[in-house]
C-alpha cells in the first residue's frame, strides 16, 4: 500500500487500524465472532464515522443525525468499536462483547441507543434503511442514511426489493456501501470479486453505482462526496475489499469466517501485525461535527378515530373499517404512516392514501421491503401501518421476527384471513397468521369482528408500545357494537350469557357471527351458551376466560385458522392453570376454493358445527 | 393488428382467442376471477402449448414432458383453458371453475395432474421452475422448463433470487416469459411499459433477455426459438402486452383487475367482440408432438443410513448427524438431493456435497429460492433436503406454506434451534420454527436429541409422504440410543419411568438432557419423574402421552422455543381429551447473547428449573 500523505487520510487510516484491533480484541476475548468480516470494512466505517457522516456522537438518537445501519450485522464488533472510537462507549467495555451482562450482543440490537434496528438476518438492514430515509422526508430533516451490506448478503431477494423501491421513491439521501470481500461463510461468494456483476445490477435497478477500492480512504471519501451530489436516485458504493484485511493469517483466505483468533500466540501475532500498520499522523481524526441541520420538531399529538364511521345495523368488512380507522387516525398525528403491497384497494389502506398521500408508501408486490421499511420508519419515530393479505405476511416473517427482536412500533395489518375469503383458494387464505404472530412473545395480536371494534382497536394499537398485528376479514359483517363500547388491549367481550350456560364458545372475527347464530339456534332448543368475542388474543384476558370455564365447564373455541397456534391454543394456555381444557373447531386440512359459506361449513367452523359440538352426543 | 398470413400463425391466433373466450366464460360463470390477466397472456400460452412446448397432452406427468409453470397463478383460467384446448380436460368442465366440487380452483394446485406446484403467491413459480430445470439434469432428460410471470410479480425479491441462482447454475433449459401488461392490482405496475427497465435487470443478472410484442405470435415463436438456441444461460422473454387484450371494455384500462364480466349484456358484448377476432384458418393448430427425448428411467431404490455413525457414549451435534445421515441416504437413492444457503459447514449438508456433489445445490444466501427450488425438484420426483439455520427458514415461510398446499415431498432441515446456540444472539436463534411448521396441518415435525435418532429419523423423513421438518441443534449432545433402537414417524420414547412417578417431563432436543439431569437430581431427593423424548411433534403420539398423564397426573413440557406453538401446545392439545393440562417451561421473552448454559438457565429451561417445577411448592 502506498504511504498516504494527506493528514486526514493518515488519521482515518489509523482509525481503521484501531477498529480492526478492537474487533480482534473483543472477539478473541469473547471466544467467538467475526473479526475478518469486520476487518474488510474498517476503512469504510472509519471514513463514514470520522469524515462523511454528520451526527452528534454524544446523542445517537438526535433526530437529525445521519443514520448508519449495519446490514451485515455479524460485523457488530466493528460498529461497537466505532462508537468507542467516537467516545460514546468506553473502549474497555468492548471486551464485554457477547456476554450475558452486556448489551454488546453478537449481532446489534436496539438495546443499544445507537442501533435503530436489529440486524443479523441478512438483507434486512437495507430495507430498514429505506424506511429511515423515507422518515427524513416525513420530518423534513436533511439527515442522510448510510447502510453497509455484505456481498454475500446481496443474494437475498429483499435487497432487490429495497433497491427497486428506493429507486422508485428517488431516495437520494440513501447511500449503500457493499463490502465486496469475495468470501461468504462456506466458500467464495457467488460473484467473487467481479465488481461489474454487482455494479451492473445496481445500475439496472436505477441506482447510481460506483466501484472503489474499499481499503483506499481517499477513494472512499470521493465516493461519498459523489453520492452526496447525486440527485434523484440513491447511490451504491461497491467497495472491493479483502476479508481479514491487514491480518496475513486470514487476509483473503477461506476458512476464517466467524472465527475469533485464539488468545495467546495467535492473537499476539495478529495484534502486532495490526499495530505495525499505524502510520505517522499529525493529529487524530476530528470528531463528527453534528447534524446537517435541525428539523422543526413539535410535541407529538395523538390521533383519534373519533366517532366510529359505522353504526349498529350497518354491514362492513373489518378490512374496510381498518382503512377508515387509520385514515382518521392520521388526521391529527403525522407520525401515522401507511404502507401497502399493491393491494391497497383490498386492504383499504387506500383510504389512508386518499387523505394523506405524502405519508402513504406503495411497495408494489414486495412484502419484505414493506415490513423492513416500516421497521426503519418506526425506529425513527413514525407509527407505520403496513398492510397486505395476511397470507402474504408469511413472506415477511423473518422481518416480523426481527421487528419483534427490535421491539419496534410496527402496526401490521393482514386482511383476507381464513377460508371465509372463498373462491380464490388456499394460496390467498391466511390460516397460520395467528400462529406466526402469537409465537413472537412481545407481539400484540388483535382480531376484531365488526367495524366499530376495528376502528377502536386501530386507535389502541397505534399507541400500544411494541409490535402489534391486526387480522381483518374479507366478508362484510354486521356492526354489533355501539359507539360507546369500550375496548382494551388484552380485553374480550362476553356477548351472550345466562345462568344456565352449558358451554362457553370463544370466537373472533367471522366465526363470532357463527357463534351468535349457534346461540340463537340452541336457545330455540332450550340450550344456553355463553359467547365470547376474543378480539385480543395476545395479551389474553385469562381471568375472564377462567371465570367462564369455572361457570360453564365446557369451553369450545371456533376459529377460521388452522389447529395450531390460534385461538384454541391461546385459550387453552389461558385456562390451563384452572385445570380446564378446550374443544376446538378449526380448519384441519388444506382447504380449497368454494363460496365462503360452503367453506365455513365444509371445514367445520360454521354455526351448525358449533350447535353439533354443544349438543349432548346421542 | 396486421392480418396474419401464415396458416400456423392464424391457427395459433385463433387458439389465443379461444383461450380468451374460455377464460372470460369460466370466470363469468364463477362470478369472480381474473379474466383480464388471462387475456394479456393468451398468445404467449397459445404459442407455448401449440408450437414451442414438447409434451404428451394425454400424459401431463410424463417425466420427459416440457414443463410449464404459471407463476402468475391468478391467470389460472388461462392455464385450464389451454389444457382443455389440447383435449386433456373437457371444455365444458371449465365452467366448474372455483366451485367446491371442482379441482379447477381459483389458483392452480397440484390436485390437477398438469400442475407441478401451487401458485398464487407471486414470485414463487420461477423459484420452483429453477428446481424443475435442475431436475432435468438430475434425470438426464432433455425437457425444457417454461415459466410465465407477471410484471407486478417481478418486484418480489424471490424473483431475483431465482434469477441469480439460475444464472449461476447456467440453466439454459429454463425460459421465462414476463407478461408485461403494465397494470398491477391497484394501479400501474412499478415500471409501467418501460420494457428496458425489465430487460436491463435480467441482463444484469446474467440472463439472455429479449423484448417482444406479446400479442405477435410470430415474434413470440422467434423468441422461443432464440431461447432454445441460447446456451450457458437462461432466457427471459419480456412480452409487451395489454391487460384485457381484445376486450375494448377493459383493454389497457385500470379498475379491471380481478373482476369477472357480468353475465348478461356485458358478457354477451365481450364474447361477441372476442368471437369477431377469429381469423380464417386452413386448419387447427396441430397438437403437441410429444417429449423431446426419453430419459433412462429406472425403478426408484430406497436409500438407508445403515449402521448409525455414532454409538452410545459419543457426543455429536444433531446437525452433524443430519449431515452424515443424508450423505449415507444418498448413496443408493439418486432421488435424494440437498440444498443449502451458504451455511453448509454449519448445517453439515457439506457432508452430502462431499459424497454427491452433482446432487448438491448451493443457493448462497437466498432462502426463498432454496425452498422454492426444492419444491420444483420434489414436484418432479426428487427428494430434496434443503437446510439452513432454522431462524432463516422464517425467510421462506410463504414458500413453506405453499409447499404444504402442494403437499410436496420437501424435507426441510433447520439447524441452530433455540437459545442453546449461545453467543450469536437472538437474530440467529430459531424460537418460533416449531410454531410455524406445526401450523401447517400436513407438515411432519421432527426434533431429535442425539446422533443415532437423527440418522434414523433422516431416513424415515425421506420416505414419509409430504412435507417434513427436522429441527437440529448446535451443541454437541451425548448419544443415548443404541443401534437397534427403533423410531417411527408419530412416535416418542419414554426414557425414564417408575411406578412412583409424580410428573411427566416432555422434552426434545437439548432440553431432553436437562430433563435427564433433573431426573437424576430429583431421584437423589427421593422424587421420581417420567421423562419423554418427544422426537416427533407432529403427528404426535397422543395415546402414550395420555397414558403418562393418567399415571403421573402432572405433565410438564420443557422446550428451547417460545411459549406459543411448540412442544407445550402440541402436548396440551394431545392430552386435552383426557382433561389434562400442561405446565410449560419455555422461553418467554426475546433472549440475548450469552453462553448456552447461561441462556438455558436464564430463560428457565435448564435442569434446575425442571427440578424447581417438579418439587412441591414450599
Amino acid at each position: 500500500m502506498p504511504v498516504q500523505t494527506s493528514p486526514r487520510v493518515a488519521a482515518l487510516q489509523n482509525v481503521a487500524t484501531r477498529l480492526r484491533i478492537d474487533s480482534v480484541l473483543s472477539t478473541s476475548e469473547a471466544g467467538s465472532g467475526h473479526p475478518t468480516s469486520c476487518a474488510s470494512a474498517a476503512e469504510i466505517v472509519a471514513a463514514l464515522f470520522f469524515s462523511e457522516m454528520r451526527f452528534d456522537p454524544r446523542d445517537p438518537q438526535n433526530p437529525d443525525n445521519d443514520r448508519f445501519v449495519m446490514s451485515k450485522g455479524h460485523a457488530a464488533p466493528l460498529l461497537y468499536a466505532a462508537w468507542a472510537e467516537v467516545g460514546y462507549i468506553p473502549r474497555e467495555h468492548l471486551l464485554t462483547l457477547r456476554r450475558l451482562d452486556s448489551d454488546l450482543e453478537g449481532h446489534p440490537t436496539p438495546r443499544l441507543s445507537f442501533v435503530d434496528v436489529a440486524t443479523g438476518s441478512l438483507g434486512q438492514g437495507i430495507c430498514a434503511a429505506v424506511g429511515i430515509a423515507l422518515n427524513a422526508r416525513r420530518i423534513k430533516s436533511e439527515y442522510r442514511t448510510y447502510v453497509l451490506l455484505g456481498d454475500g448478503e446481496s443474494s437475498e431477494g429483499s435487497v432487490w426489493e429495497a433497491a427497486e423501491i428506493a429507486a422508485a421513491d428517488r431516495l437520494d439521501s440513501l447511500c449503500g456501501i457493499t463490502d465486496v470481500n469475495g468470501l461468504g461463510q462456506s466458500g467464495p461468494s457467488i460473484w467473487d470479486h467481479n465488481m461489474d456483476a454487482y455494479a451492473s445490477k445496481w445500475r439496472a435497478f436505477g441506482w447510481h453505482a460506483l466501484v472503489v477500492d474499499g481499503h483506499d480512504v481517499t477513494a472512499l471519501l470521493d465516493a461519498f462526496e459523489e453520492a452526496r451530489g447525486t440527485k434523484g436516485r440513491p447511490t451504491m458504493i461497491l467497495a472491493r475489499t479483502l476479508k481479514g484485511k491487514g491480518i496475513s493469517l486470514a487476509e483473503g483466505k477461506q476458512g476464517w469466517h466467524g472465527k475469533a483468533f485464539k488468545k495467546g500466540d495467535e492473537l499476539r501475532k495478529v495484534l502486532a501485525e495490526l499495530e505495525s500498520q499505524i502510520v505517522p499522523e499529525e493529529g487524530p481524526a476530528p470528531l463528527p461535527s453534528g447534524p446537517r441541520g435541525h428539523s422543526a420538531s413539535s410535541a407529538p399529538v395523538k390521533g383519534s378515530v373519533g366517532t366510529p364511521s359505522y353504526k349498529i345495523g350497518d354491514t362492513v368488512a373489518t378490512r374496510e373499517a381498518y382503512g377508515s380507522g387509520i385514515a382518521k387516525l392520521g388526521n391529527a398525528d403525522n407520525r401515522i404512516v401507511a404502507l401497502d403491497g399493491d393491494v391497497k384497494n383490498s386492504t383499504f389502506s387506500e383510504k389512508f392514501e386518499e387523505e394523506h398521500a405524502d405519508r402513504f408508501y406503495e411497495n408494489y408486490i414486495a412484502e419484505q421491503v414493506m415490513i423492513g421499511s416500516a421497521m426503519g420508519l418506526a425506529s425513527r419515530g413514525a407509527i407505520p401501518f403496513p398492510s397486505t393479505f395476511a397470507a402474504f405476511l408469511t413472506r415477511a416473517y423473518d422481518f416480523i421476527r426481527m421487528a419483534a427482536i427490535s421491539n419496534l412500533n410496527v402496526k401490521i395489518a393482514g386482511s383476507h384471513a381464513g377460508v371465509s375469503i372463498g373462491e380464490d383458494g388456499p394460496s390467498q387464505m391466511a390460516l397460520e397468521d395467528l400462529a406466526m404472530m402469537r409465537a413472537q412473545p412481545n407481539m400484540t395480536v388483535i382480531y376484531p369482528c365488526d367495524g366499530v371494534s376495528t376502528e377502536r382497536l386501530v386507535e389502541l394499537m397505534a399507541y400500544h408500545p411494541g409490535p402489534v398485528y391486526m387480522r381483518t376479514s374479507r366478508p362484510k359483517t354486521p356492526v354489533i357494537y355501539g359507539h360507546d363500547e369500550a375496548f382494551a388491549i388484552g380485553g374480550l367481550k362476553i356477548l351472550r350469557q345466562s345462568t344456565g350456560d352449558v358451554a362457553t364458545i370463544v370466537a373472533a372475527g367471522v366465526t363470532l357471527f357463527e357463534a351468535l347464530k349457534a346461540h340463537d339456534e340452541l336457545k330455540k332448543r332450550g340450550i344456553q351458551i355463553r359467547v365470547v368475542d376474543l378480539y385480543c388474543l395476545q395479551p389474553i384476558d385469562a381471568e375472564s376466560l377462567l371465570e367462564c370455564a369455572r361457570v360453564t365447564k365446557r369451553v369450545i373455541t371456533v376459529e377460521d385458522h388452522y389447529a395450531a397456534g390460534g385461538i384454541g391454543d391461546a385459550v387453552a394456555t389461558a385456562i390451563a392453570p384452572g385445570g380446564f381444557t378446550v374443544e376446538r373447531l378449526c380448519v384441519r386440512e388444506i382447504p380449497r376454493s368454494g363460496t365462503p359459506e360452503e367453506l365455513l361449513d365444509r371445514y367445520g367452523i360454521s354455526a351448525s358445527h358449533i350447535v353439533a359440538a354443544v349438543e349432548p352426543k346421542a
